[in-house]
């Protein structure tokens, strides 16, 4: 098993979601030392709830699972990328194609773009 | 001023620096509300070293700083992404353009590419 450095945030290391094909980051969540295991055993990403106190199989509920194409870890071991499928087109609990969809600009905050699905319908199960 | 969610993180948010051109993600940092307000007030990626427990103004002491090109913020306000010029070409105190610079794969981990300066010329100042 590849180790990682989950002393620095108190079990949990930083993980970076990013479109395998374009580059655009999707989202950010964290990993426990299960978390990490189950996301290189399955290949789909895997995340801690901080919310919730437990696993977190991205898609799950939804079913816009991610499917981890590329891990690349950092420097001192503390964080990750994972290049993947984002299955369903969309990462954000909102319907946006990414979490990271308000742009700061000049002292305000603005939204970019529009929801790609609507999450009564994909939550509701 | 633009008010993230520093609560999640014992008062820290999640900032992710990535190319304005390429898209590579270069680094993981935190940020807690001084440096978040920095950041916005210079136009320059100022982060809060956990390490060091204080203001990290990237590149104050390789001159490698991080110029701001856009700021984006994800769905509930605590991570953050910085589309960022990097001088000097490389983001990592390695020497390597990203910190991601080791690839994950079949259960063992390989640095990707060659450092691109010298740390010790770079940090010697």
């Amino acid at each position: 098993m590849v180790a990682l450095d989950f002393n620095k945030l108190g079990g949990l290391v930083t993980a970076v979601a990013q479109d395998f094909r374009t580059g655009e980051v999707l989202m950010v969540a964290f990993m426990n030392r299960e978390a990490w295991e189950a996301t290189l055993a399955t290949g789909r990403a895997t995340y801690y709830s901080r919310s919730r106190k437990r696993l977190w199989v991205k898609g799950a509920t939804s079913g816009h699972i991610q499917i981890v194409k590329e891990i690349l870890i950092d420097c001192d071991d503390d964080a990750i990328v994972l290049k993947i499928e984002q299955i369903g087109g969309g990462a954000c609990h909102t319907g946006h194609r990414s979490c990271f969809h308000k742009r700061c600009q000049n002292g305000s905050v603005q939204v970019v773009g529009q929801p790609i699905f609507d999450p009564k319908e994909v939550y509701k199960k």
